[in-house]
């Protein structure tokens, strides 16, 4: 069933088969078991209640004032709140996406004018993989253990025009140290090599809370950081992506940006602002707890079960991935599937060698927490049965 | 100033200097005098305001129900006030987007990986050609007033993969009728080549508000059609573009919009089918009325300046063209931002031709009538001077 060579048939018009992670997670976009995909669908806290209760006013509030000033407001409220205290002012330098996949989009496209060969994180959500392969570039894997234990090899840097990093990583968890960050940019300034963040996840992550962007301009490199508030709030997917760049990336990204989009929302702007003053105070620390909770809600019920592992055990991020061993994790995969749970194959995320991802399901924990409790009480019923 | 040779020029990171339609917009968005981009930013209407006012009422509305349910509904209560009674109803036929730009960017890069030509009505706003060209495509112009006359050249057909025409057209309003659609699919399916549609205006001219799926359906033609909200309602950019598609289409589609996306907030497809209900209840009469009014305002104010002419006597979308025949134009253009008045130079329209949009700036009509009144005012003022 996880068969990549799905990928290449061409199944377009029918739904059922997946062809990459986002269709699998459509098929569970409708179940109260839906344990797939990332996006944030926990309860509103109650702060968070009181901002949706305040959508009319904030709707009136965009009608009356400059959208050039309600978006540096959400971009200085999302970014500070993350720990990125310095951050480009100059115009072009932040582009409002409607999400992180568009701006992905556009830094695929932009790449593409350039170069035919780009270095990627291995694994990762394997839109990314998709995304710049669908423009037209060739990926090069850096499998993370490496990336994190070592200088990139210069064989590896005088073939890429972009070294790209998910960090937080998704699905591992893993986060690029302020050293390690530091390292690489001095690496890929010295080669002449773009070094590309997707940050995306950083808000569930303190020690991903540091200033990326002084540590890049520090080095000299040329860079692109992709930001989202889109995994962090259960704003039904009223979302931004941000698209940060260095000064001198000499790369078309405002022009293909302005091809697709002229801005993002006015009232998705705000939102954003107020979500993150109200993360900045307090709310993000309740969110970490939240998430933690849930975390260790899915380790303790899954605890004792044979062959069961947890395979990222220092991530902080908003899901979770379970190593089944030997079990067949096709047969538990559709098993749930049956049961109306909802969780993800992580074949894909190896997007170069898919069959490494054969033993690993991956959980989302940005739930509430009764449903996802429900869902791991059947996921272990099912386990039972092997 | 609006030499296209601009385009070419690598000017990425200062905006100040356009190099599409879309920049030029930008320039003009934060001026209470912007009557450049075609977005809508009239009132609200007292009924559209009362749907406002419920948005915390709909946002938890949207946590209660299936999102699947909502989108069979977004699009029901959309097309169906459209005139578009019939629509596929099979998975992933209606896809829902952020909005029409990236509808068109999908169709761009699903048109790449079969075919190498496409021909593209001339003139029509230029992020068409410019997603088109990005992804890589070679385009052909059709002229407008070829098109509407008589069928196309076999040479032609022979030498595309697809047909693009934007109906009714921006900025002329022109708009494809029934009997000539019939004869344009006729001809695509007998060549073989896809039929692609940009309808976003459609909602502005009863004359386009037919059952186009079911003339392109009967053909045989493999077809594509871009919707949006986006045009209609001044609902700050919350909007949806839709992407549907043949069940003969055979390209890519789901699966690049899958690498792009999982799906539009449920609140903005709540919100469409809302405004949506509403038009059909009377509120599409009464935007007529309105733009109607606008464009009347706009040509009474401007009428006897010498030279002066409007090209688009039939147009019913919400911009309007002004030909300054052989005032000097870019002057103006100038002389206009300088009292922070913002037009929208023709050229680029032309996408293919830059020169043959010399003459004309395009007003947008969907504004407060006060302000738009002001900003004419200012307008002949400055023709005045010539």
């Amino acid at each position: 069933m996880f068969d990549t060579d799905l990928r290449n048939a061409d199944l377009d018009s029918s739904r059922p088969i997946a062809q990459n992670l986002t269709q699998w997670e459509y098929l569970a976009i409708n179940s109260e078991l839906n344990v797939a995909d990332g996006h944030a669908r926990q309860s509103l806290t109650p702060s968070q209640l009181e901002i949706v209760q305040g959508l009319p006013v904030l709707f009136a509030d965009c009608e009356r004032r400059p959208i050039e000033e309600i978006e540096r407001e959400a971009h200085r409220s999302f970014l500070t709140m993350l720990g990125q205290h310095s951050y480009p002012q100059e115009p072009g330098r932040v582009l409002s996406c409607y999400s992180s996949s568009v701006a992905m989009e556009i830094v695929a496209r932009a790449l593409a004018t350039r170069f035919e060969t780009v270095a990627l994180v291995h694994p990762t959500f394997d839109n990314i993989a998709d995304l710049l392969r669908g423009n037209g570039l060739d990926l090069v894997p850096m499998e993370e253990d490496l990336l994190y234990q070592a200088d990139l090899p210069q064989e590896l840097l005088n073939r890429v025009g972009c070294v790209f990093v998910t960090t937080p990583n998704n699905p591992t968890g893993r986060v690029l140290s302020e050293a390690r960050l530091t390292r690489l940019a001095a690496q890929c300034a010295r080669s002449g090599v773009i070094l590309a963040l997707d940050t995306s996840f950083r808000g569930f992550d303190t020690r991903a809370q540091y200033d990326h962007y002084a540590v890049l301009t520090a080095s000299g490199c040329r860079w692109l950081v992709i930001e989202d508030t889109g995994k962090l709030w259960p704003t039904l997917d009223l979302k931004m992506g941000l698209l940060v760049s260095a000064e001198n990336l000499d790369l078309p990204v405002y022009k293909v940006y302005s091809d697709i989009l002229l801005g993002v929302s006015p009232l998705i702007l705000l939102l954003a602002t107020r979500f993150a003053d109200d993360a900045a105070q307090g709310g993000l620390a309740e969110l970490h707890r939240f998430i933690a909770a849930n975390r260790a809600l899915v380790r303790n019920c899954l605890s004792g079960v044979p062959q069961l592992s947890f395979p990222d055990a220092g991530s902080r991020v908003s899901v979770e991935r379970v190593d089944l061993g030997t079990l067949p994790t096709e047969r538990v995969w559709a098993q749930l599937q049956e049961r109306n749970v909802y969780v993800l194959p992580c074949n894909d995320f190896y997007w170069a060698a898919p069959d490494r991802g054969r033993s690993t399901l991956r959980l989302a924990l940005s739930r509430h927490t009764d449903r996802l409790q429900d869902a791991i009480a059947v996921f272990r019923s099912v386990l039972a049965q092997h």
